[in-house]
């Protein structure tokens, strides 16, 4: 079973919607890196009873992104936020006004207090 | 049963995320804005059965909110972005230099096309 860096991003948005047990599954695999092995031992489930888990969770995971779109519309509110900040940046380099200068500063600060 | 502005501001948000029932009698309660027996007649449920159904979606839909804070965090960048869209505007009135007027109006461009 093939780790898959979307889930594990999906995971984050997301993952407070999915039952405790996949919950707990999921994060063991993709955030702590165990194996299915060591998750079976740690869980006394069946190996294969927490490869079902993970991969009924990562569907759900999917699904809800499906669903809502609300990761891809946050990365694009980044990507945004970056793109601002860089345009903010080149107003700081130049300008001499001190007050425009303030005022690109403010809008880089906005920006990246709002990307955290 | 009082209509909660809240509730209908979720339900935009994460409405998807119920059963197709729930969220029928929802959407024709908050938007179409008919009363429990006019949708207890047009879905043949009973006034009672709807009233749960819409009681219990409006539940799930604080839940969702309560786990994952999407709508607040997305509220949050709204209004930063109207923030910064102000100071934009604020550099675009004091600025007399062609070059930093382009930036500053592509700074308010990109802030209103992620606001929409």
């Amino acid at each position: 079973m093939e780790k898959n860096i979307e889930v594990s991003l999906l995971f984050d948005f997301y993952g407070e919607l999915l039952k405790p047990s996949g919950r707990q599954a999921v994060n063991l695999y993709y955030n702590e890196d165990l194996s299915l092995s060591e998750i079976a031992d740690q869980t006394g489930i069946t190996r294969q009873g927490v490869r079902d888990s993970i991969k009924r969770c990562e569907q759900q995971l999917f699904d809800f992104e499906e669903k809502l779109g609300l990761f891809k519309r946050f990365r694009e509110l980044e990507n945004g936020l970056e793109k601002i900040s860089a345009t903010a940046q080149e107003i700081l380099d130049c300008s001499t006004d001190n007050n425009i200068k303030r005022l690109a500063d403010e809008i880089k600060r906005t920006a990246g207090k709002l990307k955290e």
